[in-house]
């Protein structure tokens, strides 16, 4: 079995890499390292260095390696800013996709594993259940929705055939902590060590979900030998919310230090996200049930060890009016 | 008042830039020349050849004329086709319309009028009204639904205004006869001045309520001095389905010939199709009502003062499986 794994330097994608080169498949994993980092790709991968919007690319390699199955996980994922990236958004997340859509039908591929998201839900569907009617508010959730809409398409025409996962909230190892526009664990653990409060936008009310990536991952790895799988849209990730209050508190904790907060203007977000998941345990049964304890001091031994890694802010805003301050360049 | 019309030298695009400068809007027309004719661009409205794809060139536009309004037009319409070219349909239609949104927030347009299309509602829902769920079933549809999920998003956190009308099966002068993918009523005619027979996709019992430029274009120009139409989406044209094969007779005793028809294999298509104009006589009054007899009849006699022109096969079809066989280059 052959598969690509797009975003496969970046923190899932380079886990779901690792599990599938553990069930014996030969991968190859696809990233422009916009976002992750060559030393995540896992050992005997192999690693192409490339867009995803590089069409010409994208035909290359499913021409020379007639991939069985492709995950797609590279997108830019800072669902807050895409707002302001509008075009960026849209092409990277959107026609990337299509390019390998496009592929995959032309080199018939066995399935075509996609990770969505709870973005596409939108705002007071509380708790996310897949049956709900998508109601998207941001770019970020549009372009992950018109995708899941596309394989849809692309699977009435052409008999291509998808699994859609919607996680959320991912968290743990290889977690690029970095990142100042998402993931609020990777951003507390920066700033701690840093030795920098904690920045909540809002009061810290909102709640999530928080879900560690070995409750997801290999899912999402061994789906594709899950026939029941096949052509549905599962939510994947943990059930219990917490707040963004007792995170900090979670966080502060695994790092031994008293949690020092500092409160932002609230940004336009949705206040409480959890999911359903139901039709995921019944699909691929219970996953492993990481505690956010547990998985947040794993995480946390792993930052220590690999320390902070800066990224770079995102530069080309396209539109700057109401982008918050902690954002601006 | 100054107007921004994409779209301004295909067929609804140059009636609207008409009536927009009948308003005594000052009018700009933007149009790559595609699908549309330079001739057609109406008097005394500026033109300007290009790509709304082109960032550059349409952030200069607003830079030079701060526009009050945008209508966009712009699009590859031909919604069949476009499984097979995916990714240059979300190329031109949702990257092209997000470079003029991100225009119109940064250059705060007053309103940004945008005809997306019935085709955001797939199959099976008929009649089609505001109120339903939108479920497109191919990437135009779907490329349509992600533009007003993205003006939504653009309103709630810019302000952008915007009006969303959902037209369908437009028809009449200026409209491209010798476009081969697209406007049953021009492939008709051009097929009847050739003396060539009629095709049809199937039996020819799918319907389709017809609808006259003049029923469309006035309030599409003058919808941006209603108020009521504000961030509001409206479906817009003729009330009554008609079958194709119906359709073939009335279009055949237009140009004073008996039908000749040829049936081709049926193809992916949405079967009956007709909408629900309450919302549209609620805000608009009512339409002119031109009757299909009368409208064909009209766009006949322009059809034989114009003549065919025939426009070039599409040439960058990106999947070519399951590609009908008359669509074949
Ligand atoms: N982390 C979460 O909580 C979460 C939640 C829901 C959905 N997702 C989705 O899961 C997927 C993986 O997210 P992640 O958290 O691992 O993010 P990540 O940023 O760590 O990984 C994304 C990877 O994709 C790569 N990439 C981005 N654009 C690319 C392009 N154009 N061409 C090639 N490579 C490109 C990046 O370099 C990065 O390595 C994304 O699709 C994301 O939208 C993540
Ligand atoms: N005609 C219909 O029945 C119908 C139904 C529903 C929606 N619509 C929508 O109405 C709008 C106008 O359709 P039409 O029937 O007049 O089609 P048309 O092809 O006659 O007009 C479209 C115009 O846009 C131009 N264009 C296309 N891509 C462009 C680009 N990237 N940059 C600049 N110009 C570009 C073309 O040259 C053409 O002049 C489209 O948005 C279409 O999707 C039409």
């Amino acid at each position: 079995m052959k598969s690509l794994v797009t975003g496969g330097a970046g923190f899932i994608g380079s886990h779901v890499a690792r599990y599938c080169r553990d069930m014996g498949h030969e991968v190859v994993v696809l990233d422009d390292l916009s976002g992750g980092f060559k030393d995540q790709v896992p050992e005997d991968v192999e690693f192409v260095e490339g867009c995803i919007t590089n069409q010409k690319l994208v035909e290359s390699l499913f021409l020379k390696h007639r991939f069985d199955y492709v995950y797609h996980l590279a997108a830019y994922a800072a669902e807050g800013l895409s707002h302001f990236i509008r075009r960026f958004n849209y092409t990277n997340n959107l026609i990337g996709s299509v390019n390998l859509i496009n592929a995959a039908v032309k080199y018939e591929v066995k399935c075509f594993v996609f990770t969505s998201s709870i973005a596409v839900y939108g705002a007071g569907q509380v708790p996310m259940i897949e049956s709900m009617v998508p109601r998207p508010e941001d770019p970020y959730g549009i372009s992950k929705f018109a995708v899941e809409m596309d394989l849809a398409a692309a699977h009435e025409m052409f008999g291509l055939n998808y699994i859609i996962f919607r996680p959320h909230n991912v968290y743990g190892e290889n977690q690029n902590i970095g990142d100042k526009y998402r993931n609020v664990i990777g951003i507390f653990m920066n700033q701690i060590m840093r030795k920098e409060p904690m920045t909540i936008f809002g009061d810290g009310m909102q709640t999530r979900a928080f879900s560690h990536i070995d409750d997801l991952a290999p899912q999402i790895a061994r789906s594709v030998k899950v026939r029941k799988a096949y052509n549905e849209i599962i939510n994947i990730g943990a059930d219990k919310p917490y707040s963004v209050n007792e995170l900090a508190y979670v966080v502060s904790s695994a790092f031994g230090v008293s949690p020092r907060i500092k409160y932002l203007t609230p940004r336009n977000e949705v206040q409480h996200a959890y999911s359903n998941h139901d039709k995921a345990k019944k699909i691929f049964g219970r996953g492993s049930g990481v505690s956010l304890e547990k998985g947040v001091g794993r995480m946390a031994q792993w930052a220590l060890k690999v320390g902070a890694r800066r990224s770079a802010p995102f530069k080309n805003i396209e539109v700057k009016m109401n982008l918050p301050a902690s954002w601006q360049v």
